[in-house]
């Protein structure tokens, strides 16, 4: 009897299919595609590997021995008590992201000091406003909180624009690439923050990642600090943000969400001082994004038919 | 008596301001600043330099020797016959808006690449529609049109983010400081804006870039490709840009129009496919392009009174 491969990525294009298809054939896996978790529901007693971004198929194919998430983030996997007792892996597709992520970060960050959104009510009006004050990243002072993918590929692209100072915030006190000018510990917060002028949020929701700006954090900004979170919202006190927003003494660009989607009456879709996206940061329409996920994928592949450990296997009680 | 120099630059802060009377003191020169020309009029028969904008204070000023703009454009000039009998010599401010416009050509770029102004009417209706397509400057082919200052901040930036390559043109040949993957000259336009994902112009405003850009060479851009202006308006037929934009084809960010300010009734306003700026890609409203140009504006004035030749005089019979 072959061995299945399950997937259920409706984005993929015939081109993906083709290459999974092949690299599954050459491996002994009969590949099957499903664009919805429901169609594919009938056929997971036989899966032994799920390449899916729901949580919840896992709890169905009673064979599984591997899935992959074409994700980064984990929070949906957190109760599975399959991948807890060790009857399957887990693993997820950080590294796909970084790229687009790090796009998104540059853009947003450039939009805030260049007071693009101001400019955009300047048009709609046909005026020719020409005065108001900007900001550069060049000699600004960025902290990154968190180093990853996503943290490296965005220190790459502002190391480009001349800041002032690139500080990485780690657990692991790693300088990654030697990318950053100085690594600090998430102790040194209260010391960081007064002399950030760009905060940079890429990081995991886990416990530990909970509440790490609160409002006594988000107070030690200066004036005029802009904050973007890209990662989870779970770090970032979003009541506390909206205030020091709707009070001019921040800004931000929040792509992530207590809630999402944001609920339509929600305060922050009108709130000053706020570049808000509906969590596209990280989308998978753009074909780069999805082309590394499936690369990803399949090294991680070759990985489990060798019997090697699997290069992206997540620890859930890490959360990451 | 003293010699004079008249300043006429409005957003200087009092620090320039005591920076260039220190400067001028030392040379025995005594710097008087006017806000507006009209105040600046009746003290013009003393000035032996002027550092104004302005085209129309030299003309008055019969015993003017050099003046110095503080903008990189100096089409307001091209008429002066004190400067082109040689009794004055014109020097800009080139090498002062690099960085801040370089700024703004990444970040418009990824604002259309990235339908930054499509999900801005998605926020604005309060949905939370994720699945727009978007394209990454990763693995794009750039051609910058124009390698000054300009577009070789241009180029330090875009390189981070890993473009498939980056070409110049110019009419020198060379590659600055070696930042290009390959120096094109405009005769090899035809062939390269096939070729061409994102375009960027820098040129000044001349005879010989005028036009450059027709309905003819617009067409050979390919689908989706996007047109970035943030030199002058004359090197782009701008109806027949606005054609291909209606039409679906192409995609721009223009900051310069053929008449400014564009007039309220203009059609480009409400353009599809075009993010309109009013002029403000090198504003002086950045401190940091304020500083420059105070900076190479005291650049020249030491090598003025040395007697060394100004680093940057304009030639204008070649504009620029």
């Amino acid at each position: 009897m072959s061995r299945t491969l399950i997937v259920t990525l409706a984005q993929l294009t015939e081109r993906h299919r083709a290459r999974l298809r092949a690299a599954a054939g050459a491996r002994g896996f009969t590949v099957v595609f499903f664009d919805t978790e429901a169609e594919a529901a009938p056929a997971l007693a036989e899966a032994e590997i799920l390449f899916s971004q729901s949580g919840r198929l896992a709890g169905q194919a009673p064979r599984l021995r591997w899935q992959c998430t074409p994700s980064a983030g984990v929070n949906q996997f957190t109760d599975s008590s399959l991948f807890e007792s060790g009857a399957a892996v887990l693993s997820n597709s950080s590294g796909a992201y970084g790229v687009t992520i790090a796009e998104h970060i540059v853009m947003v960050a450039l939009e805030l000091m260049r007071r693009q959104q101001d400019y955009a009510q300047v048009v709609a009006r046909r005026e020719w406003t020409r005065d108001l004050a900007v900001r550069s990243l060049r000699d600004s002072r960025i902290t990154l909180l968190g180093t990853g993918d996503i943290g490296q590929e965005t220190a790459i692209r502002l190391r480009a624009f001349s800041p002032a100072r690139l500080v990485g915030v780690n657990r692991s006190g790693v300088n990654p690439r030697g990318l950053l000018d100085q690594v600090a510990s998430r102790g040194q917060l209260p010391a960081l923050l007064p002399q950030t002028d760009l905060l940079i949020l890429s990081l995991p929701g886990t416990a530990e990642t909970d509440g790490m700006l609160d409002a006594g954090r988000l107070s030690l900004l200066p004036d005029g600090a802009i904050l973007v979170n890209v990662g989870r919202s779970n770090a970032v006190d979003q009541q506390a943000l909206e205030t020091e927003l709707r009070a001019g003494r921040l800004s931000a660009a929040l792509d992530v969400f207590a809630q999402e989607p944001l609920p339509p009456e929600h305060s922050l879709w009108s709130c000053p001082n706020l570049l808000l996206t509906p969590h596209v940061a990280g989308n998978m329409t753009l074909p780069y994004t999805l082309d590394r996920i499936v690369a990803l994928f399949l090294e991680d592949f070759e990985n489990y038919c060798a019997g090697r450990p699997l290069t992206r296997q997540v620890d859930l009680k890490r959360g990451y």
